[in-house]
């Protein structure tokens, strides 16, 4: 290894990403010791409840990340390695032999950050490293410091959020709220099957989201109670806020009667024109959409993901698998049509608006403004980088058109979006991220040099902010 | 106060935003005293004719600054202390309180810096500071030194083109012309409202017209004449260019008899199919296109904005009040398609290009390129960055995309597009932006070290093109 | 000339565009001496063939090059000496004169990298150099030393592909393969005439398509039968690319009755619908793509263009003089069906995209993730930045891209895209940017500070990536 010295940051130590004094203060001072507010997650509620441990570094690191095996795709590794029947070392070693050539790619640094905050490995995982990796890591992973609890603990995790289903029976959160676990769990409320009328399975997802909601979903008012009910008793379980996977925001015109037709016709197997698709699934988000706002909830959009794309590798491993993408959907248009007419009837829940292309940031941070009236301080937001964009470019990008268009200090900050118990990092990635462009800008003499004031809108940014926001 | 000292720029200093020691020259040599030539504003002419003063420093800064009240409603101040009936102190007060959560957003840089400028007040903003600094200014308002004439004089400004109404009577700019004032005052023909026939008001607001042009406008041709004669009327008070805010352009295929058609629909209260709708706008901007290539102006498309997205803000407070954002609108194959109809028949007059979503940037760099045919230097150009673009990172970016794709050398400059007699240390902003874009290119090894040629281009950008562009 | 001294990088000195001294090494030590493998070009295979030489500097650097065109209309430079018939030493000063005005657009590099690189001069090129400049470089264009193949031989070329029409007999290319020239020259596919349905001079073209295929095309079949035969004649002649320019892909819907029907209206003089040329472009191009797939080919999309915009000057100089610009198409759902369709069926072929609209980076980065599938390293590619990108900001936000959201790693890296044979330093600026973003993550902690492991990749990424991908 040839190593050159010439005033050269060690890679990933205690300063990582902090290119100044005052960087460096903001993160250690202000930023490090701020619990997490986990506010949007995929992680499986079960194995929080059970307090799961873990077989293995492959049963945890490489089962269902995605991210991995998209890059260990590219690198022309066989999906047997991937998703296949190898075993669980062998698999590793692929990913070890993957990890090298994902220089720039924030795999890299996720990669690294992971083994050095939960495992205190500071050695680069290579094709040489990779045995005594696994072994070590999977070693501490059989003891119970490294259940899912206490992973959650190691990272200060304060409050988690889950995505669920409306026909979810919440019995894991239920259990672990009983239970009084010091990690709070809540569930969030994520409807997209009963939207989405065109889909596959449309109709016999109604047939169970009636069943769980002990009512009968033969027309558009019973759909609505229906849904009523579950938003009834997620609140009643701790929920705080739903989320919405669309393509774009749906605000076409319509009618009760065209609804209720569109439903009718879908219930009873005929085809629907897109038109008639359009106006349901607009329907169905404004009446959503009103009820967040009686509850007082959190409404979140994410928007513009391309998914499946691959039809091939849809059949054989199903969705999430790796073969989405980012679409180039027209946003702006219908989502200011959707949030006015829940405005204009003072029926605007709490909005978190994320955008899956960078190209539509400008967009997000001056929606936002359309709709923030006073009311609540921060009510409009525009969510952290989401997946392809949570790395250091897209982060910032988001972080520098909040700035530059809104208000960063109202911002209530990062989420992991994961499905992972090692993911938890990202909050320190973000909030490292976020104290280097304070402390860039002091340096520059373009913010005063007062750290005491900057270190605060810090910690509300980290902690604060969220806690107010959605009243954990 | 915590600082930290460790080679950090005092904030704002005399050298803001320049990092280095070329930029400093470029800006401190060379740019820093040219004249303005403000050659796209919204200044109230009349202020201007009567000279006014203003009676505190609310009046002058928060009346009417929907930017400031977006950040104060963002933050949860209610509507009371923005555009409500609060008293002119409570509202400055709330202002105060808001700044300082205003870190990162223009709002900061501009608020500090027209302190500085206009009022030698070095103290940032904060609810301490407020009462001095409130007094302070006011007192100073109260004085002839800051009449509207003596805060352009202060900054320089030699030409002023303020955005009027087709059926504007220009008094005041007579009135300015006939005194001989030493700040040139000029009027820019905006006839908005001539062209969007959908609208509410397009009825009556043709009547006006008629009779403001002597005209009864009863079809097409008699439209088109009484554009004529204010185009006329408006190029003998000293008019040299017109100005359209427009979603898109439009150019849609259309007949003379299809848009005649169309217009006597909308005069006789009939509805119009989007269809011939989109025909009469191109019709029109086709045609007023062509008159300006006569009288030798230029023309300014300001593209993308999605307007009055708040229904209820809209009818509490009316349009240019806060609720306005960035649209994603396709652009490029409508524009083309317009220049290339007036280039084709060589009526195609000097044109300027602003996009509102920065995502257009490239389009608008490029577009340019594409109707640039030697016979005038710099005639078709790429507007500097506009309304949310106007701030640090807007402005490099277009001055880049320019860079990249078409001549920086060539570039007209900065405009504040502002109703604000205070806001012209925008340009100082720009001019600093500027500086040291080229001043780290030099640095770095991308230029060459020739400070006065590039000092020369530099006078260009900030002066000397936009003087010979316009003919002032 | 003022020269501020002030620790500033002389201009284009040997570390042009290395920031620090790892970056240096990995492009002196690593990337320099990699031959080049310039897989995609326009230059003219005659001219390779005949070892052109050039009477002089206008010949080989102002006939034909747009870009330089674009810049002199802009600066207001007449048509005369542009493409007009002022004599070329006349045409040479316009292009001086204009030279010093190109600061921070790509051409003030290209131009002086290209004078050091090929005539060895330092000179900046303006109207006091001109005379010299263009006598010295004319006197060695005059020797043997500088005809085509001595310029390619200069830049350490290995390998060009140029870019044919499907009628081509390739007769230079079997010459230069028949004569074991040491630059190994290989055509390239470009049906895009065989494709545009709609465009004038369609029918007369599959009539020449046809003559050179042996086959009468009368209909689908014997359309696709005409281009199969072309492909198999240029796979015989060492072709290993096909390469489509389109403003966007094409997968609409489509039946062979529908897709037929479509040709024989077509043949026969008849009007076809929107409709119905989207659905035999669609199937042309899958098919196409099928067959590129059964070759073992790589098939590259160079998407977003928006072309021939003024039509004045497309009667006055045809297509490809310099009235081209960026499109705002949508891009991503069309791509992602038509690779589906073929992925599908297991017909999708090695594949490369380029976009032109920077915007859509993201889209692109995205896009070849869903269909990378472990069967070939970096099976799918986003291709480097294209013609009004092909410049630093424009080859960061590309490399950025591809590193956040795909790997960098198994990037196939540059081409000069040019019909320029002094373009060939597009290479160096490429390696020089591509070494300093890896050398600027080192430097900042962001990656490991292992230069030998690091400058394999950037070898790969310059050279062996290519060699492989392609097979030369």
């Amino acid at each position: 290894m040839q190593a050159i010295k010439q005033d050269i940051k060690p890679f990933l130590d205690e300063n990582f990403l902090l290119e100044n004094r005052i960087a460096e203060i903001l993160y250690h001072e202000y930023a490090k010791e701020q619990p997490i507010i986990d506010y949007h997650n995929h992680l499986p509620p079960d194995e929080i409840a059970s307090d799961k441990a873990f077989s293995n570094l492959t049963a945890i690191w490489l089962y269902g990340d995605h991210y991995k095996w998209r890059a260990m795709r590219t690198l022309g590794v066989p999906e047997k390695y991937i998703t296949g029947d190898a075993g669980d070392f062998e698999k590793f070693q692929k990913w070890a032999e993957t990890v090298p050539f994902t220089i720039r790619n924030p795999l890299f640094h996720w990669t690294h950050l992971e083994l050095q905050r939960y495992f205190d490995i500071d050695k680069l995982l290579t094709p040489e490293t990779a045995t005594d990796i696994y072994g070590q890591c999977s070693d501490m992973l059989n003891t119970p410091e490294f259940s899912t609890r206490n992973l959650l603990r190691k990272m200060n995790v304060a409050v988690a959020c889950t995505t669920d289903d409306p026909i979810d029976n919440l019995e894991y959160h239920r259990q672990v709220k009983a239970e009084g676990l010091d990690i709070r769990m809540f569930p969030a409320f994520r409807p997209d099957k009963a939207i989405l009328i065109e889909k596959e399975g449309f109709h016999g997802y109604l047939q169970k989201l009636g069943q769980a909601a002990g009512v009968e979903i033969k027309d558009y008012d019973s759909l609505l109670q229906a849904l009523q009910n579950r938003i009834d008793f997620f609140d009643e379980n701790g929920c705080r806020l739903s989320d919405h996977g669309l393509e774009q925001a749906y605000a076409a015109p319509f009618t009760l009667k065209q609804v209720d037709a569109a439903l009718q016709k879908r219930l009873s197997g005929e085809a629907l024109s897109a038109e008639d698709a359009q106006a349901f699934k607009s329907a169905v988000l404004y009446e959503l959409g009103k009820m967040y706002a009686e509850k007082g909830w959190v409404q979140q959009f994410h928007l513009g993901a391309l998914r499946n794309n691959s039809s091939r590798m849809m059949k054989q491993l199903g969705p999430d698998t790796g073969f989405d993408s980012i679409g180039d959907f027209s946003q702006a248009g219908a989502l200011a049509r959707l949030l006015n007419r829940l405005d204009a009837e003072d029926k605007l829940a709490k909005t978190i608006l994320y955008n899956l292309n960078p190209g539509d940031n400008e967009v997000m941070a001056t929606m936002i403004g359309n709709f923030n009236d006073g009311s609540v301080r921060g009510k409009m937001q525009f969510g952290s980088a989401w997946w392809f964009l949570d790395q250091k470019d897209g982060m910032e990008k988001q972080l520098n058109a909040l700035s530059n268009m809104g208000l960063l200090s109202c911002f209530i900050g990062m989420l992991t979006d994961s499905r992972s118990f090692l993911s938890f990092p990202r909050h320190e990635y973000f909030r490292r991220l976020l104290c280097n462009l304070i402390g860039r800008d002091v340096h520059n003499g373009e913010l005063p040099n007062d750290v005491e004031w900057l270190g605060g809108i810090v910690r509300d940014i980290c902690y604060r902010n969220a806690k107010a926001y959605f009243g954990f």
